[in-house]
């Protein structure tokens, strides 16, 4: 296990070995690689799924503890959350953070929840109580920057059903709050909003080809979810018509305008969330635009 | 129940009603939905789906009851088939249809139906017989406009099984008329050919705001459907081949050509049907057209 | 079942009798078909699925036999593996092989396997040994070239489980090798790779008309192959920076470069492998280009 | 369709031709059926299935219609609810009530919902308004015998919903209410209850054969749900402690006692719930009973 | 691999190796063991799975190679269809035949099909023409009886679709001929019926410990097939009516008599057909039986 | 939370707290639940579900937390492994142990495993290295009664592949060691035999209506578990030959004897094991017994 940071791949060459969460964030996070252009193949029980990139190793890991491993070194990086950065306490490296731009997607939050009849109101309510979590670390944490001192205890999950009668209050994690709220729980405070995020040990990233390695695989994995979001737009305008277009529409920021051979038209072409597409499409023919089609993306770099 | 035509979203901004078809025509009607650019999340249950925008108000009512709704101004407009506005008889304004333009699909049809072996071979045959069907009052006025008096009685469902001993006709809706003939029935003639509408209440189309509403709805619904069967098509081709190519190839009407900095050369690109591309494709490169590239669509607006 | 090399189609029209490979390898037969942009129904049991081009009438028929039917004329082509064409020593014209082009795809080997623990280290050692294997007539010609002498018995598939202690040897087909380590086989030797092929009977090569069918067939199949590994890369850049981008980047061999409305940029456009994507974005952005767009494509000709 | 009270089965043999309602009670009621004794086999699309029975023939009809048709004749004898004759105020002869006697199980009702925070208190509140319900005719008679005239409109379903915007009132079926809650809609008043039926035409029931085959049928359908909540209990007992278990423990009423070939011990065997083993095993065991086992029943009856 | 006759298990007991049907007859085969008394777990891709008796040893073998390996001495016994012990010509000792009792089970055909319009009336039409066949010794031996020449060919399965084009006859499986027709395909003659059997090597027969095995076998899997039908019927009568209900019921052949401690009454119970029950119920009622309870069975031994 | 040891049915009657596991033993237990005679329902998420029992309230629980909830007198009573009791240290009543006779049911075992090719071959050989467990404590505790330092650290899941390279060794549990081998892992000691137990809170035990309560749950479970690989057996056999019929078959322990009408016959019925049916029908056949069943059972109490 010694000298796990000078991995190579049997070729002898350069090797990045990445962490990826195992368990009920596996699926979205292979689908996200895939979409960046690296295929990973799981079969049943695998801990090192096969990967089309002779240069990277994977390893599927849960997400808990991927941090602890990218720090020890086993591991170059890491795609983990940053509530699990902070639980472990990790000294990593963060490369950056994957912001996804779907409006449904939210950052998931760690809150303080209390039975909606409980009199807590607030983080000093809970001076002497008992806490329930996952997160222990970051629960004690978090009260003794607020002065207070209460008995935090580990659950091993299934947290909301203790709230209302084997502990005073809770500490979980929760996107839209409606599992709570089915167990008749009040939100007091969040402490932490966490997205997902890339990271790096130290020592990997002041190797001059791991962190170029780790930087393309953030480049490209920003600009395939970047593209989600997005559609390719196209249409012919006249060439008296092509300012008034653009004018009206800002929308339309940063087009490529080509000449036809056609004499006085001219091909427009941009890139547009998909979400103002419902709006933008009537303005554009009444602005003169014909021949509209919209395509779809798989990356959008800017 | 009162003034339902002022409907006003919750930050006091204008928002339509609109009812879309519950049960067996669901899922389809939200795909195209979803295509057009409207995000309808529907929970278990519910009335009132979720819509990501918030100027829509989506009702999910049975495909039958839709017109009944927008006429009375329950709804401000819906989708629902010809057939159900007819058999409901109601006044309601039609803004147009929904043409499904793969060859695969086509109209649903209203028919009377009769054992192979039955002697009734025109509606005239029907006097004094008894009819089975779920559209009574569409078939009663059918009937009345031939003169014929029959008896008409409603059906719950599973009309087909009946026309054998329990009565002597029936009035059934087909696509390709496969489960008539699997229960060894004959058409003998078709009362109606029903397709999707887009219905609006006559009051809310005398709203300045909901009509265009409205209307940008209806565009970007065909545009999502016309896309479906359409694909774009782009090569490079000499300047001395372009005429001849253009002339020998009549399906790629309306081209957009963009010149090239190679001399020489120029770029065709344009969208056609999908099943025409695999007897097009040879003649394009008989003709001299080179790096052909076929790419899919998501609206098409002429 | 004479003269069926001048099977014609119900109108009159020429008609291309076409054997699909049935059972294990159909799902993904059928759909390499639609997306050169023939649709196959398949009706459960049938053996003539529905296709929507009146040219060309399908049978589905096991991989195993096609060839032997192309041979003798009840079939004008069909698509099978090269492997069964040399275990029934079928004499038929070959257009052309199809190379799956993505990474994880290889070619299937049919390997002579023991167990772990065998003493066979090479053919040679077969001597007088019995043998279980589904391609006996293969097995047999591979035996005889090497001058070994050896009992070959045909195996109806679960043929790894037999290794241990039904038979000596076994010769199986096998993509990775996994399923043999599951059953603790070690490969001794191959005897074949084998690909699938697009093959042709002789008399129908010679009709002009047939000919051309499956040449267009061939083409289409090709180009929605070369399409899947394939994408297509839009950027814009500056004019100054476009000789250098294009000479430091060997695989944007051809790119169209159309010149934009905006002075001193011009558009490029190029198709390339989605394997390299992830390789080149970064020294694309590094050499000046903006706007970087990936998107997905339906078919390749070059 | 003429004569159908003398349905004869292909051998000349009688025929009784049974109604059983298809849908959603029709899984249910298969397999009721099965375990009196006769299976019925479904075929896609059937609506004559296949019994192992040459003296039935089954007809599988919407619950609504059955008693429709057995009223006209056209089937002897049929499994509906008395909702559905109620509605359609059916003639026809009822032999007798399904009570299913597992605890959860209860009447379906009818009822009048409205949402929580209506005015509408009592059926008087109803003048003038608007109901929609499945059961118009029903609803309409209890509205008169109430002497309240209000508009009462077929709903195709999904009428829950209905009840917030689109109506003042809905009539609609419930077992444990929690749908009604689930829309926050509150029970006003209770039109019917409801349990399933086993109803014959009137001239069936005269006809001797036929009175006969309808009276089996109940009887072994009642034998087999009674069963569904009923245990065999077994076990040795002192004769000298014979007495007083059977005194203190009135759950074992009617037992057979036989005497064993061990003298002083014999055999103690009923009948009883289920639900009562729990609490009578502990006081059997104190009462002297001794290898005491309980076994599954398929019929039981009185 | 050789010595198989004398297999013992790891402690040394005795140990018979016993083969069982892999593929579509699996599961009903290792349901009955299981019915019998054996429980068997499969692992995926298990050919070894284990068995609950340490003196038996299972092997999972296709249905057609069994009688192949019992004959040979590496399996002691084996359960396999009648046609492949003929179509192996196997030199085996038939232990026993499994009549399954329910009625809808038949025992599996093999016939001579062509299709509708063929103009092959019986066996002797065969001379000189093609037959595909799973069975090729089987039918060459079938032909050579009638004196009847003909080319014989292998089919690797979908035999039914080549009878229409690709040969001129078939031999193949069916048990309702629902396939058959389906393909519009006509039997001809039947050439065997087929049966499952349990058969054993020889050798092993005469081993004593292995005879008794495979009989206790034999008779425990027909005891639990037989109790597939039968019921046990229990009920209370008077001494008096006990003569006239056993006269006038000749299906409670052979009832167990018990006398009750009630004076002048007898507990009847039987073990019958559960066809019967319904029938004989309402006639037990009617000669004076009370408290009737059927029960289920898991073996019946004669 | 205070007070926990009163618990009182909402009508004022005693009620008992019960814990149950939940996840993965959850279905088995309340399927053993269910057998007992307490019918369980729950409802998604929940972690009160419905029981038929007013006098008992369950609790769904992780099988680790259970016996600490137990302990703190938070719950009555609970039912969990003995591992989770031992890891906890609970001080608990125990009631008693569920043993599952069925043959392929194994107490599950906590062993310590390494890597095939590792170098430690017993506990000694862990001196300074490290661990991963669920089991932290039981591990260290386990080290400490040998002397031994290492370093144990808290596994998540999936620790089996952790073995290889993350840690030295783990511990983890087992039933029959495949998971372990498909990871190449070597069983080095076995620390702990669990089975689960039904444990009480100590005061809970002392209150007279709890005990009751929760001995006739142990009572009922434990017949129900005993009837799970029981089977009644029933014959009828001469006078002459019952005697000799009992000694030889030591299995027919304590028979119920009857005498039959027919003079010179008896009726001998037991309970046996299921497993040894198979071995004793044959010797009761030969001893003289006819009419041999064999029929299902829901309890055994002895």
């Amino acid at each position: 296990m010694s000298d796990s940071s000078t991995v190579t791949a049997p070729s002898g060459r350069h090797c990045l070995k990445l962490g990826l969460p195992k368990g009920s964030l596996q699926d979205a996070t292979l689908e996200k690689m895939a979409k960046a252009g690296w295929n990973i193949t799981v079969s049943s029980r695998s801990y090192e799924p096969y990967v089309d990139d002779s240069e990277l190793s994977i390893r599927l890991i849960r997400a808990q503890e991927i941090s602890r491993y990218v720090e020890l070194g086993y591991l170059d990086a890491g795609i983990t959350g940053y509530d699990w950065i902070q639980e472990n306490h990790s000294n990593v490296h963060e490369i950056g953070e994957f912001v996804f731009s779907k409006a449904t997607r939210q950052a998931t939050r760690w809150v303080l929840a209390v039975p909606d009849e409980s009199t807590i109101k607030s983080v000093h309510d809970l001076e002497g109580k008992r806490i329930a979590t996952e997160v222990v670390g970051l629960t004690k944490r978090w009260l003794d920057s607020h002065g207070v001192k209460a008995e935090v205890e580990f659950s091993w999950g299934a947290t909301e059903v203790k709230a209302r009668e084997l502990v005073d209050a809770i500490v979980e994690v929760t996107e839209t709050g409606s599992s709570l709220r089915a167990n008749k729980l009040r939100i007091v405070e969040t402490l932490l909003e966490s997205t997902p995020r890339l990271i790096a040990n130290h020592l990997a990233w002041k190797d001059e080809w791991k962190r170029q390695k780790v930087e393309t695989l953030f480049l490209l994995l920003r600009a395939a979810m970047e593209a989600e979001s997005k559609v390719g737009l196209k249409m012919n305008v006249r060439d008296r018509d092509l300012k008034n277009l653009l004018e009206s529409l800002p929308a339309l920021r940063n087009p490529t305008v080509s000449s036809l051979s056609l004499p006085g038209w001219v091909a427009v072409e941009t890139i547009i969330d998909e979400s103002v597409v419902r709006e933008i499409v009537p303005r554009l023919k009444a602005a003169g635009a014909e021949g509209i089609i919209e395509y779809p993306l798989n990356k959008v770099v800017y």
